[in-house]
């Protein structure tokens, strides 16, 4: 929904309270034909029960066929149309490794790779090295680096992968990429979009100088490239939006993250699933809306481990009875994308989705599954970023619109 | 979807292949009321049997309510919105008689009529005049008519109907329909709508002068109108949009000629659905994308000949085993919009749809007809433009779109 068209029309002064439960990757497919997806196969007598007073449908993260990220899919969940609301390829790399990110910086996410005598990139990810070599390499360039009026702040990832930032006044994220994003040719220069971002284009071509000086005698990470600079989006914040006071709890990085970019409370990292849900409880009469983030059943889907993804949907339907204990006016339970075991990887079939409240009208479905969910009264293919107004009407948080 | 988004997202150097089978006017009615419709009637095992492991729904060509001509609804099946991607009368006509229209030609659909002695139009179409005799007076016009500077070509369609072609250079074809499409009024001035159509319009308005000086004697049709000025689309090329060789296999000309507006390469007129399905085979290794086109489903559904429409749809289901024995990545069953027997036309109705690949999620539907593809998993009423996207993802040609 238009947030303009929503603003007017939120209620003031409510209490009553949502809870998005978010099984990351949790639409699924059946291994063989005729089979069962790893939700229809789980065990998971709570879910199904609140399916039957329950509202449910399976909804489409992004345009129909298209797969995904995590960031866009979340910011969907979020209520924001995630195609519009778009988030830099730095931004997420930094939130991905919890680097606290001011409103100025500028990141970028980038990769080790190997050059010749020419210049020409012959390995993008300079043999894969190990992680911690990686970041042996950030600690070399840091100690190195020295550009006058603004800090270089490299954070490693996994391998040949780290995170980019640079820190000082009037820093402009609109420069193009020095990664060509294919072997064979030479790093790009970095161009300034706009003349608000010269200045910036400048400092990072003087990084990208001294870092290639720094790495000229190592093997096989002997060069770098950078791509997706940008900073925190200034988008209307989800408290404002929608008119709550909310709460992210999750155990990774990366989710914390995409809540602290549409303005949440972030609560620090959980280290279990049940942990999440100690949080839930500790914080309940405190705020409105409670996002919670599960992440294994995303993990075991990009693992092609069907087995234990279905073991994880069972361990939240029995942490369910304590989430439903607390009494929510709205609980809402979804994944964020489809990450079927089958395909090892995310993917773009419709989520699973059940909203529970009081006052939805029940749609007779009893299971919460694709196939069941399919029947159901919110459709077989809804945009993610309706959910968020479809449980403020369920919290009986928006007026009518017009007389 | 937008293209501008799909583009970044199209993985290379990939082979899967995707059929686009399409039954022209698939959709139908049931002729009286608690019946079937000409699909549900139709004796099909072998695309009952492809139900069982696809996703299905029905399309919507255009708008609710909105009833397709072949242009745009074979546009939309191509992957482009089309409302936005409109295509003039004047070039369609050119597509439906086979006429090899050039970048620069503008073309229009032309009308032979019957003025009285002060030029208003009395009869829009001359009396219905023989085919023969529309024949005879394009050869009369061709003949007679010089205009310094240009080319005319005219071929006659139908009765009446001819299709004018301008040749030449630095024509433009925003130029004002002559035909006030009713009685009692007189031909109009083709006027241009910019500077740039100037010197076309002109060009026109001297074709109108030369023609009713030749055709003054003659009776009924002593004079015509044209309309729907207009040249081809500068479109983005299919095959760039989606990163696919694609070829097209058709019987009749107007199919052939939407394929090629597109881009596609095209094979020549096959003479029966089995020589299509042949030419499906012979090329099955040089392309990754086919549109095949089944045409007798629409001309019997014009006829009103129900059983004969369910007829095609059984020889078309006997053709299926040579299709999948080619063992496609993705096989797409649709129509191009409905032509119910009991209309006699086009209609607005929604088209089965029917998508099979090893990825999608199978939802239980085991039949392909209109009610059963109510409860698929593509929704009750999809944008047709929706398909491609769709089957690229099912394709695996779709990398994930954020991180």
């Amino acid at each position: 929904m238009d947030f303009d068209i929503l603003q007017p029309l939120l209620k003031k002064g409510l209490t009553t309270k949502i809870v998005l439960l978010v099984m990351d990757g949790l639409g699924g497919l059946p291994i063989s034909p005729g089979g069962k997806t790893e939700l229809e196969t789980a065990k998971k007598p709570n879910l199904n029960a609140l399916a039957e007073k329950s509202v449910l449908g399976l909804q489409q993260p992004l345009l129909a066929g298209m797969t995904p990220g995590s960031g866009p899919a979340h910011i969907g969940l979020f209520g924001y149309d995630p195609i519009h609301y778009a988030i830099g390829r730095g931004v997420l790399s930094a939130l991905g490794v919890d680097f606290d990110l001011q409103p100025n910086d500028v990141s970028a996410r980038g990769n080790f790779c190997t050059v010749d005598e020419n210049g020409i990139i012959i390995d993008r990810r300079a043999g894969r090295i190990p992680t911690e070599k990686g970041a042996q390499l950030c600690t070399l360039l840091s100690e190195n680096i020295k550009i006058p009026g603004v800090e270089v702040i490299l954070t490693p990832e996994k391998e040949y992968r780290f995170v980019f930032v640079l820190r000082g006044p009037g820093l402009n994220g609109e420069v193009s990429d020095t990664d060509p994003q294919s072997t064979g040719k030479k790093a790009l220069q970095a161009e300034p979009f706009s003349p608000d971002s010269k200045k910036t284009s400048e400092y990072i071509q003087e990084f990208v100088r001294q870092a290639n000086d720094v790495l000229k005698n190592q093997s096989p990470a002997n060069s770098l490239v950078l791509r997706g600079f940008s900073q925190l989006p200034k988008w209307p914040r989800f408290n404002d939006v929608f008119g709550l006071r909310s709460l992210a709890i999750a155990m990774y990085p990366m989710y914390r993250g995409v809540a602290k970019l549409v303005g949440m409370t972030v609560m620090p990292a959980a280290q279990s699933m049940e942990e999440e849900i100690d949080m839930l409880e500790q914080n309940w009469n405190n705020y409105d809306f409670f996002f919670v983030h599960i992440k294994k059943t995303d993990s075991y889907g990009e693992d092609g481990n069907f087995d234990a993804k279905v073991g994880i949907i069972e361990q939240v339907d029995a942490l369910l009875p304590r989430i439903l204990a607390l009494k929510p006016d709205v609980l809402l339970v979804t994944g964020d994308h489809s990450t079927p075991a089958k395909m090892r990887s995310h993917s773009w079939h419709p989520v699973p989705t059940m909203l529970y409240s009081e006052l939805c009208r029940p749609d007779g479905i009893r299971e919460y599954g694709e196939r069941a969910c399919l029947k159901g009264s919110l459709g077989p293919m809804f945009p993610s970023y309706d959910l968020m107004p479809l449980a403020l009407a369920h919290a009986n948080r928006i007026e009518k619109f017009g007389a």
